[in-house]
């Protein structure tokens, strides 16, 4: 533990205060060493825009988190985390003891949108609770994890506690074959978590991609504040984040307002030059268009912004590269069940689908959410009570963030993020989310006696 | 909710007073009901027997964790159980609240050994998270929980909260191939549990057999006591428990005293009578004696005791029949690779491996287990707290009993039951053990504002 | 705790199922026993009503909420409460514990107006964490616990465990100073608690009575639920509950509605042939309305309702006997120093204060309840999440009820009951308030070694 | 409490790298800062030094747990310990919320002999759960935190959050009476305790002194570690810690040993130039060797070592100045009750009263800790579980290390350290201690419907 402590506040100790900077610490305190630590903290950033094309301030951010994430663990936090519990037991002498107990040998695979933050909070809390992990992470982005791992030994990683491998899918699969890992924690697309699931025989928790949406309740306000999350919950990272908004459900006073116009106005802000908008990964501009083209003739949809290929850029042709882009289409169409499946197919990529509901059209929306069969994020933008109670009493997603301020992405460390209803749901980092993919429940029952007097061998049973 | 507190209390009603008599409460009380009470407990002790072969205070037993259970959930309790939490957010008017959500459509599968306490704990447990359950219980002993039905019926649950299926496996297996229920809990066989994750794509908690072991420390003291301890741990209803002593270590200390002659003799007062020895149902009599032969082909082997069938009786030839048995296999020869796979392979009957260790031999002891791959319940029995630490350190069975009393059998309903160093393993009866079997994590952040004062729409990112 | 168990047991046989009767169980299942249990449910309820003035369903509700408390705690709910918690060590061998533990002899001095529900709570409380009580129950009506008493007896409870006494204040105050327990629950008038304070050196937790609000937010709906539940909350039992509303804060919009004609109407309803009116038993006719007459000076000030004398009966002088009575006084006047404690003194009988404000003085009414000393239950009718937000982060109160169907009287058995802001509170019921009120935190550390190989005694420091 | 997040990290930046230098940091790593923050560690150790009695090494190991404190509540982990609960209410809508609430105004009043540690955990306590404190550290000692305060409020703290008092005692006592404060935290004296009990009503919590004892059990080890955490318990601090051993009772297999031996030799290396030994600051010279002389009366005790006055020295009159003293006092003459008190009376230096007991003595032993009134620290050295089960079951003191290795002082900042068996006690430090001390419990029930359908008003009650 004394390691994980070191690291911690070595980690903090570059990192920390220029992440802060501007919000509580003043500048001129800390001296030389602050120099340093914004030299960490850009390092990282940089490093990660190298690799997975999101905007400075969105790279900054992951290692924002990761930092806040290490701080919680400073100090005896990690045997905290250990904190088990005891109960009495049925004669003097005995008590049952419920621990939180490593797997042993596990293995970590993420994914290439958070090449820092994704792995190096799994790997950590493998490590809190005891694990000999085994991590991989994208191929392509694995170089930020890589100078991650440097800097860990650096402040006193041992060398033998983390194995790290650079690999292709295929091998990465033997090896995990081959190795019977107690548990492995796997982070990407459902196609890979599915295979896998078989492959391990359940020895898995995963958070994979999901359909998230937002729903607008009946009470219009703060228009400006609504659709800037809008927008960034569809787009930031060019829309690759598994928490972005796939779905927007309008009731029909939004529809009334000035909504669908700001939303035109913010996506038009985006551009390459800043990576507010850029390539996507893993689906090409064709593919994109192509699904775009397909939703258009549904009945009564529409393309709302959007919908073309970005233009003067070098990026290859292996890649997209799409404007923001928005296509309504009318809510009965979406149940339509000869259109659900091409509706609630998610795009990784700044691509979102729009619709209204009339007041008492709750029902089919509901109806909507509960046909999916992914629930990571959702959010419900709405302070009546009662509406809100009626959409989180029939819904399910892991992370559902509600009220006005309701967004689907930028996920904090402080609470809980991943899917739920789905007992192979893994969590990130807060300890609750720790304790259940990386621990299970060990009872350990003391019962030393002594014997009652005059204890005589019972008759068999 | 009201509804499980009623069948509880009505239930409690009927079963309580006769449970416990003679503990706490005088006879004379309870007046005409407590006749009543008795009888209903009475009831499904011998019901029990007529299909799962153990004694009546076995099942008596089975009969009285069952009920105690409903105890534990009355009042409040189930919605206590239901407890949230929830964490300051990064401003005013957020908030994030941690909730344990049912999965919706769930499944379960029971076996033969346990009719009424397995299947009514983890039916009950689906039930008090939200869940909708359908029960398969195995077809052999399923008119218990077909009776039982009829009781919570009467007590108000309603008709339609809980399926009950009869049917032989396959036909199940394909049900939940198409069912798809978001869970299911498997109790039984390994082979069909690793059968089941495949099918299920993981979305299992599984309870498969264990190889169970004891280790004897090496502070010798009552020894009666533990004697008869071992004898009921390996030989109580016939051994067909899933947490029943299959290996038994026995330091030299232990060697040296009267053990073995002790646990000869208490195995010779079994007998078929009482059922205190009796069918095995899923191994035949030849099947246990073959393998009786080739571990007795192991260099240093010897029978201990037992090694004959049954005489005079009329259990059908599909069933086992066999004399408590031991067989002693040394040390050195359990870890010969060529042995080990044979030595550790699971009898579900009266039958036990007995080994003897030297006082620096605990690493090779250690070695064994670790080379295990079920880890259920196991036993150190010793009041040395340097020892037991070194023990405990190096295991992972899920439910381990140390002390001087400490047992491989038996465990209530007050704490956890399960296996432990597995992602898809399944605890019963607890309040942990519900919450992680039957529901799972889902954070709701609440974000209502208002808006800093003078918010402006930021730049994109 | 078995004992508790089977008194937990018998008093459900006897009680439970008549009391919820028409709500889950139909009436022809539980045969000759419910009668039984109907007749003790209305053995007790009656019993309270001789003693307390209070309505046959008020009676009938306390013993109903002490049937809920003892469910709650059946089974192995009181080995759950003493849970423990334990956290690593610095060293292999250390751990340390975290227990809750009993604080040996205790006291428990109840009050008039709850005769079963307080002391009974309390007294199981303290014997669940392994206390050993000693009992005062108000002289007025102690007959009702020392019946229950002679209940626990017959379930069992040994004779030693509980001491009861009957006395007056003054010989109980002497036994306090000379017994000297180690803690002392009083429930109470604010006077004696803090001499008790005194007396006891702080060795006390107190629940004394409290001056309780209620805020009516600007969303005005279901008036006729609200002044209904305005009514209860400030005359059921003559508003001789420790949590009975004293104040009334309107928001302009409400006043602009018929709540206060609604009032009037519901108020006329009492009548004392069924107790729904009845006798005060610590304030006179004579203070009561001397008290409303001075208040009736206040510049502003006006009678709503009540205001006199109940006509026709033969309640003692010694008694007070008033009709519902509510005086309504500007805000304004309410924080004018000169009448700042006239106003805010409590009445423990059926009387109420009135006050209305505008939107922009809800900062005044919240300076009203900050100048407040006691903090026990509170009321805030609205669903606006953001008024809600305001009041409750300005305010202290232990027990605030929130919502549109916001009370501050009735609380249940399965939530906290008690003040707020010092340390001296006590709870009542709840598993947190049990453990607080009656246990105190006690840490063992294990660290059994083995020493560091090589150790040498270091040098002093 | 971004604020608290700040102070912490800019703390730890400067503290943390040098304390734990020489453990897990390879001292090349950090650069020009490590200096620094050696230089903050050393300031605070030796200021400690200038106005508290102790060695460098025991004033930087309070440095040490202040900072390990401090990164306890790094990142998140303070919004996680303002955590609360939430469980289903009684219809749809209802949900009642337990929180940890803050008192408000509060008072911290520390002594001379922690300057650093007891104070700043109290008041950072205190501020993590949204207090208002007035801090008053003993006016010997209080530079040292006037200093901490000035680097907290270059780290961020805003002026306002803390007000720092210095004063004598009746002056601050005067303040306490005007200002009613809703808590107040006091460490010192139980005379100055149980007066601000009464002053204050029993608004306080109180870490007050303790005659702390330790036994060493049947089995005999390690003598020369029992014999060297024996002297460091008893003289280290020259015995002025509240955790002080002041009575130890020896098994009769340890008088048998070389223990009294190991004992005296280690007392002689003390010396005043390292302030292994040093000045005494409540109890002069005369005082400590009077008692002793009464204690010399007593038939059967005798002087084992010390019991000098230290020579060659310019310590003032009006502190003590005494060689480690140690008085062997037989068990029946402790129990004596002309004795008793006398034995028991709290010596603030370096004094210990030492006994033996028979194996079959047991009991009384335990008789002597039952009529102890304040239990603060306590040890029992062995490693027999049964033996430590019947001490542990049969003392209540609040911080009990049991095991070979166990100790009365040296408690860090990871499990809780304060007295038990007194609602009034406080702890401090950990998690529940904080929350116990800082905040209280408060219920928030939401209940915002919707009604039932077709509801009606009821009749009154």
């Amino acid at each position: 533990m004394e390691m994980f402590v070191a690291l911690v506040i070595f980690f903090q100790f570059l990192c920390s205060l220029s992440a802060i900077q501007g919000r509580t610490i003043n500048s001129r305190k800390s001296g030389v060493s602050e120099k340093k630590v914004a030299d960490v903290s850009d390092f990282f950033a940089k490093l990660i825009q190298r690799v997975s094309p999101k905007s400075y301030q969105q790279a900054l951010g992951e290692v924002y988190v990761t930092q806040k994430f290490l701080e919680n663990f400073c100090g005896d936090q990690v045997r905290f985390l250990a904190r088990s519990f005891a109960v009495p037991g049925n004669h003097l002498g005995q008590q049952s003891h419920g621990f939180r107990w490593p797997y042993g040998p596990v293995t970590i695979i993420t994914p290439f949108n958070f090449p820092l933050e994704i792995p190096l909070l799994q790997l950590m809390g493998a490590l809190y609770m005891g694990n000999k992990p085994l991590l991989k992470v994208d191929s392509k982005v694995c170089v930020v994890m890589e100078q991650m791992l440097r800097l860990l030994h650096e402040c006193g990683l041992p060398l033998e506690d983390v194995d790290f491998i650079n690999s292709d899918g295929p091998t990465m699969n033997k090896i995990l074959l081959e190795a019977k890992p107690r548990m492995t924690l796997f982070t990407g697309s459902s196609r890979v978590a599915e295979k896998l699931a078989v492959d391990l025989k359940g020895r898995v928790k995963l958070e994979d991609a999901g359909f998230d949406w937002k729903i607008l309740g009946p009470d219009v306000h703060e228009e400006d504040y609504v659709a800037w999350v809008c927008d960034q919950d569809a787009y930031a990272c060019s829309g690759q984040k598994c928490s972005a908004q796939s779905l927007l459900f309008m009731h029909e006073n939004w529809s009334k307002s000035s909504l669908i116009d700001k939303l035109t106005g913010l996506a038009a802000r985006r551009k390459l030059d800043d990576l507010t908008i850029g390539p996507v990964l893993t689906v090409t501009t064709e593919a994109m268009l192509g699904h775009m083209n397909k939703l258009l003739e549904i009945k009564g949809s529409k393309l709302l912004f959007g919908g073309e290929a970005l233009q003067n850029h070098n990026i290859p042709a292996v890649y997209g590269a799409i404007k923001p882009t928005a296509v309504f289409i009318p809510l009965e169409e979406i149940l339509n069940e000869n259109n659900y499946e091409l509706v609630t197919k998610e795009i990784f990529g700044p691509f979102q689908i729009v619709t209204e509901y009339k007041h008492n059209q709750l029902s089919l929306v509901l109806n909507v959410l509960e046909r999916m069969h992914a629930h990571l994020t959702a959010a419900v933008v709405s302070n009546d009570p009662l509406f809100l109670q009626d959409v989180i009493g029939n819904s399910v997603n892991g992370t559902t963030y509600v009220g006005l301020r309701a967004r689907t992405t930028g996920a904090p460390q402080n609470h809980w993020f991943g899917p739920a209803g789905d007992p192979r749901g893994a969590g990130i980092g807060t300890p609750e989310a720790i304790r259940l993919v990386w621990s299970c429940h060990r009872e350990v029952i003391y019962d030393i006696g002594p014997l009652p007097q005059k204890w005589r061998t019972p008759q068999p049973t």
